[in-house]
C-alpha cells in the first residue's frame, strides 16, 4: 500500500507535482549539498518551480535562481519592436548563466513551451531572432553539451502546450490531461519513483552496452520514403539514461527519456529520409520534412509547412546542414504508446527513433569530454549553432546496423529491437 | 470630457494599469528608440510588466527583459537552505546587469515587496544574506547612483504589501485600496497623465532652484527627539523630479516623486535624530529608530523593534553610519495626505522630510558625474555598499537653513514650506 494516496486511491495533482520536483533534483540533477542552481521556467510554472525550489534547498543547495520566460512578451517584440530589434539579443544574460556554470552551477530547464506561438509571424524576424539567440548562448549551450556540469529538463503543462496536444478539449481538461501524460512518461506515480528511475536507467544502460560491443560503422535506416545510411563516428558511444557530466555528478538529463543515442559522422551520411512527426522549433510547426543527403550534407529540403523557417535553420551554419546526433527508440515504447503528439521535443523524441541536425554531443565519443575541437572534428563530430532533433522513426522503419567488415545485422525490424 | 473613461465615469483598472506602464516608460525611464530594457519584477506584478513591455516596443525598445522575483522563494532559502548558504549570492547575475547597463540599457524596477517577508527569520541570516548581496550588486548599483543610464521605479500593489498596509481588510479590497493609493500617487487620473508630470517636475524644479541659490551650508532639524545639524557637501545641488542622465536621457527615477533631494557632507553631521514612521528593509521592519551622530558618524543606535537588523546594517561598512542623502517633502505633501504607512520607502518617503545612510548620490553635487571617488570624498560624498532611507519629518519638525555667514533661515515650520 502506497501510504502517499488518498483514502480513494489517488495521488492528488499537487503531490504527483511535488514528485515531479523530487526527481527533477534528486535524479535529473543529482544536485549536490552546497551547490549553486540556475533554472529556466515558463511563468505559468511558479508552482512547480517553487517545489523544485524547495526540494533544492533540502538537498543542500547554497542558492537556486530562476529566470522566468514569460511568452507574451516574446509575441509583444513579435508584435510591436522595430524591425532593427530582431537581430539583437541579450547576450549579457547568456554570458551570465554560463559564468554562473563556470563557477560551478548545476542548470535545470522547465519546458512547457506553446507549440505555435510564433506561427503568424514573419519567417524572416523569426530565423533572425533565433540566429542571434543561439550565437549569443553558444557558449552556455557548449557547457551543457560537453557536459561541464550536471543538468536536466523537466515539463510543465502550460494551457497553450495542453491545448495544442489536445485541441478539441476544453482547456482545464487539456491540461488535466497533458498532466496524466507528463507525469505518466515522468514516472512519478508508484510507491518509489526514485527506485522506479534507478531501474530504468540500468535497463537503458543494457542496451547501450550492447550496442557499444558492435561499433556498426554504419546504420541502414529503411522504409516508407526512407532510405538513409548514417555512419556512425569513429570511437562513437552509445549513451543512454542517466550520464556522468565532468564534475564527477550523475544527471539524468531529460525527465521522460526512452532514447539511445551517438554521434553519426558529420561526412558519412547518405540518401534520403523523412519526418513521421510534425517538429516545432522555436513556435514554428514544420511538418512532413524531407531530405537528401550527400557526403554527409543536406542538399534538399523540403517541408509541408515551415519550410521557410526550416531553410533559414539550415543556413545557420555550415554544421546546422549536418547530423549530430542519432537516436534509436522503440515503438513500443510508453510515449510512443500513449499515441499522442506533444509537439515538443522532450517527449516526441522518446516516441521514435530520430537524428539531430547541428551540434554533437561530445561524451557520445570514448574520451570525447577530453578532446580539441580539431580532435571531434577528426572523429567525426559536428558542430554548430543549433541542435534540432526530428522523428524519424516508426513501426514502418526497419534498421540495420553494418559491421566494420560490412555485414548487415538487424537491429530494429517495424520499430522493435530484434534483440 | 475624458474619453478613457467608462460611461459610468470611471477609469477601469486595467486602464488605468496601462496608464501607469505608459508613464513609467515615458515619464518614468523617457525610453529612446533602439534602447535595452532591463526589467526586474515580483512575479505577481506580471500583468504590469507585460503592459510596460508592451509600451516599451511601442517606444522602439531593441529589447526587454524581465527578470522575475520569488519571494516564496527567498522564504524557502530561510526556511531550507543550509547555514553557509547565507554568504553566497548570485553575483553573476549582478554582473550581467551591470553589463547590460554598460552596453546602454536601462533599468526600470517594479516594486512590491512584503515589508514582513523575514520578520520571524534568522537577523544574522538576514545580515549576512544582505551582506553578501549589497557586495555583489555594488558595480551595478553605481552604474544606477551615478545615473550612468536613465532608471526608475514603480510599485505594484501586491496581495503581502496590500494586507500590510490594510491589515483589517479581506485580500481582495487591500489590493483595491492600495491600487486606489498607488495610481493616486503616481498620477495616472486626469485627461493627460504624461502632462500631469510635466507640470509637477516643474514645480520641484521651482523649489530646487531656490534651494541651489541659497547655498546653505547646514541644514537644522529640531522638533519632538529630534535636534540634528546635517551639513551639506560642499558645492551640493538639490534635485527632485526629472534628472537627465549621462546618457543624455531624462528620466524620473521615482514613480512617484514629491522629495527634493541633495547630498549632506559625510563628517558634518551632529546631534540626535528619531524616524517618525517604520521602516521596512529588506523584509524586516524597523520601528522609532533613534541615534546620536557625532562628527558625521553614528555612535548610538536604538530602535523598539528591529534594532539587531539595524544594528547589522550599521556594521556593513564605515560608511553605512553616515549620511549619503538628505531631502524635504512638506507634511501636506498628497501621499502624506492620504494619511497611509506603505511600510515602501518609495512611499513612506515621499510623505516626510528624510535621510539616508551610505551611498551619495554623485549628481546631487555640481559636475559630480564627472568626479573621481576621490574628488567626491573630498566634497563630503559618502560612500557605502548600502544606501537606506529613513523618515525624520513630521508635522512637528522645524527646519533651518545655516548660511555660509551662520545666519539662520526659516525653511520649515510646522512640516511646511515657509516660503
Amino acid at each position: 500500500m502506497d501510504a502517499l494516496r488518498t483514502e480513494t486511491g489517488a495521488v492528488s495533482h499537487d503531490e504527483r507535482l511535488d514528485r515531479l520536483a523530487l526527481i527533477a533534483v534528486h535524479v535529473g540533477l543529482g544536485l549536490r549539498p552546497g551547490q549553486e542552481l540556475v533554472m529556466t521556467a515558463p511563468v505559468e510554472a511558479l508552482p512547480l518551480a517553487r517545489r523544485i525550489t524547495e526540494h533544492a534547498y533540502r538537498a543542500g543547495a547554497s542558492l537556486v535562481t530562476t529566470l522566468f520566460e514569460d511568452e507574451e512578451a516574446t509575441l509583444a517584440r513579435f508584435r510591436l519592436a522595430p524591425d532593427e530589434s530582431f537581430d539583437k539579443t541579450n547576450g549579457w544574460l547568456y554570458d551570465a548563466m554560463a559564468a554562473a556554470y563556470r563557477s560551478g552551477a548545476a542548470r535545470l530547464a522547465i519546458r512547457g513551451d506553446d507549440p505555435a506561438l510564433l506561427a503568424g509571424q514573419d519567417p524572416d524576424k523569426v530565423a533572425r531572432a533565433n540566429r542571434a539567440r543561439s550565437q549569443a548562448y553558444r557558449p552556455a549551450l557548449e557547457l551543457i553539451t560537453q557536459y561541464a556540469i550536471n543538468w536536466s529538463i523537466v515539463a510543465y503543462a502550460t494551457p497553450a502546450w495542453a491545448k495544442a496536444v489536445f485541441p478539441d478539449e476544453p482547456e482545464h481538461r487539456a491540461v488535466a490531461l497533458l498532466w496524466d501524460a507528463i507525469f505518466a512518461a515522468s514516472r512519478v506515480d508508484g510507491a518509489d519513483p526514485v527506485a522506479s528511475w534507478r531501474e530504468h536507467n540500468r535497463s537503458l544502460q543494457a542496451r547501450c552496452d550492447l550496442l557499444n560491443a558492435k561499433q556498426y560503422r554504419t546504420l541502414h535506416f529503411k522504409g516508407e520514403g526512407t532510405d538513409l545510411q548514417v555512419g556512425l563516428a569513429d570511437g562513437h558511444l552509445w549513451l543512454g539514461g542517466s550520464t556522468a557530466a565532468q564534475n564527477g555528478i550523475v544527471c539524468n538529463p531529460n525527465i521522460p527519456t526512452e532514447e539511445v543515442f551517438t554521434t553519426p559522422h558529420k561526412d558519412r551520411v547518405e540518401g534520403t529520409v523523412r519526418s513521421t512527426k510534425p517538429l516545432s522549433y522555436q513556435g514554428t510547426l514544420i511538418e512532413d520534412i524531407a531530405v537528401r543527403f550527400e557526403g554527409g550534407r543536406i542538399v534538399e529540403a523540403r517541408a509541408r509547412t515551415g519550410e521557410e523557417v526550416l531553410r533559414k535553420v539550415l543556413e545557420t551554419d555550415d554544421g546546422a546542414r549536418r547530423l549530430g546526433e542519432v537516436a534509436l527508440v522503440p515503438y513500443s515504447s510508453p510515449i510512443s504508446r500513449c499515441g499522442l503528439l506533444f509537439f515538443n521535443t522532450l517527449f516526441d523524441e522518446n516516441a521514435a527513433s530520430h537524428i539531430a541536425l547541428g551540434q554533437a554531443y561530445s561524451n557520445c565519443l570514448q574520451g570525447g569530454l577530453a578532446m580539441s575541437a580539431e580532435e571531434l572534428a577528426a572523429r567525426g563530430a559536428n558542430s554548430s549553432l543549433i541542435h534540432i532533433d526530428w522523428m524519424i522513426g516508426s513501426q514502418s522503419i526497419d534498421i540495420d546496423g553494418i559491421t566494420a567488415a560490412g555485414e548487415a545485422e538487424a537491429v530494429m525490424r517495424s520499430g522493435e529491437w530484434v534483440s
